[in-house]
């Protein structure tokens, strides 16, 4: 396969990555920043531009700048293949270290079918690359996928239909956790107000092993409006609250449900708490003063399995 | 009070790092790697040894080199006030930014009255001693807790007990994140074999915002004897796997439990899950491989809590 990419071809390093990844994941020590996309600091692994044919097509004048905030740099195995399996389409270029040469040869054989470029790399490099010890030896420059309406999320007519509505999270770290919990409990997707600085980076796809190809995000501008339309889709409203708020375990959750979850510290917004029609608690020990984000949807997304799947 | 200790008024540096911290929270970009602690990237902050009249009482020769092991770099307001509110005494050193002299106030005066040193610094000063952004503007030395033996997490007969079994999990954050959730849902600890390379780090102490503090760890060395101590003593074994297993909601899960957690990937060992009484799967749509092991822990011991104290 590769014979039909000499480029691809030019750096047949020989080495070991695979124990020296497994090593990184364990460690903790974080990085430091990632180079921007274009930018001055990009790294070595850059000295031949990766422009192709699929590149050119999209930019005919060539010399306008790079729509970079259209693509996004995911990485880690399962967020790069989930997002291929899903839209092969959507991407752009390949990183990989040699150790992936084998579960990325579909990949390799697609950019070669598509004149996409991809290349070996050095896992130093892919550590530039990503800004992150994480990346498992793969990343992919993707189009980013373009952000739904509300509209777009919600389920037909009676169905059950679980939605989160983030207000206030700004880690990534924390979305990625959430959206790979809730691709586990099959979750329709993440309501996300505009004025939230929350967007899928690389790290929250990592983090969210293949989970954000699976439940998509909506950007909404109005929350009045939007709680609107969520009520005459038939959906109740849930504020989770650290302290407050009735037991979880004593309520019954609707089948139609989207689960308003604040930022930690601050909480959610006294006008989506006041709005909402339930305010559920998760109970416990009082020996911390909540349980952490992903884990307090996580918690939920499973008694809402529970009751809508198994009975209640 | 900073009357008694002239040393730490040596710094009355006029800033608002409230902001930048905030803001500093919201920044995903990882940091570089943590100076050693007494190491030769030891930071500016440290050009006067922070000795005092409690640490010289410990090491009366002097010269000897201080057992670094014993002591952690705790970091976090929510980790540093559980570990000072449940041990003060094994505090030995405080830095903090100017910002946080208020709510420090009753530790600088416990400083004061036993002579430990304390220190005023900028936030960069504290990025580079923890190694971390996520400092919050405070940073603990404290002596580490012994660890316990598995004799000491096991609860009274006949009463209702939850313990935790990591198998194999060396990611800080998952075990502060798993510490943080059996805080919350009360479970009286967590079991680590001693081959393990799983710590409590600073990291992990952060993300279990006290939790750590809460719920003791306990080494073992000998896995056959401590299932044979654990089933002497009334609990049960249950595995939690990624794919198979019993559905975790048709599972009636008994009042003394070992929740064993094996690392995401390699999973736990084929010898544990063979040993274990139950193996439990958490149900879901197999969009994603599984939950995250935090994630994982958290559900079940919301399940556990609903189990025993709502009647099942």
């Amino acid at each position: 396969m590769t014979d039909e990419n000499p480029w691809a071809k030019a750096r047949p390093a020989v080495r070991s990555p695979d124990k020296r990844e497994r090593q990184r994941e364990r460690d903790e020590t974080p990085r430091s920043p990632a180079p921007s996309l274009y930018g001055e600091r990009r790294p070595a692994v850059r000295s031949r531009p990766l422009e192709t044919h699929d590149d050119e097509s999209e930019h005919p004048a060539h010399s306008a700048p790079r729509p970079a905030h259209r693509e996004a740099r995911w990485y880690g195995i399962n967020a790069c293949m989930a997002a291929f399996a899903k839209r092969p389409a959507d991407l752009r270029k390949v990183y990989l270290t040699e150790a992936r040469l084998g579960v990325l040869k579909p990949v390799l054989a697609w950019c070669v079918q598509h004149k996409l470029g991809y290349r070996v790399v050095e896992t130093d490099d892919l550590d530039r690359l990503t800004g992150s010890r994480h990346h498992e030896g793969v990343c992919f420059d993707m189009l980013r996928r373009p952000a739904l309406a509300l509209a777009d999320l919600i389920a037909k007519p009676f169905a059950a239909s679980l939605l989160l509505w983030l207000d206030g999270v700004g880690n990534p770290h924390n979305l990625g956790a959430l959206l790979r919990s809730a691709a586990h409990f099959n979750a329709e997707g993440v309501i996300v107000p505009n004025a939230s600085s929350l967007d899928l980076s690389g790290a929250a796809a990592r983090v969210a092993e293949g989970g954000a190809e699976a439940v998509p995000l909506a950007r909404i501008d109005d929350e009045h409006a939007a709680l609107a339309e969520l009520r005459d889709a038939g959906y109740s409203i849930a504020a989770t609250l650290p302290r407050e708020g009735t037991s979880l375990y004593a309520t019954a959750l609707p089948k139609r449900l989207v689960l308003v979850l604040g930022a930690e510290g601050e909480g959610m917004s006294d006008a989506l708490v006041d709005a909402a029609d339930l305010r559920i608690g998760i109970p416990g020990s009082g020996i911390v003063e909540s349980l952490n984000i992903a884990a307090s949807a996580a918690v939920v997304m499973g008694e809402y399995w529970r009751q809508q799947r198994e009975g209640g």
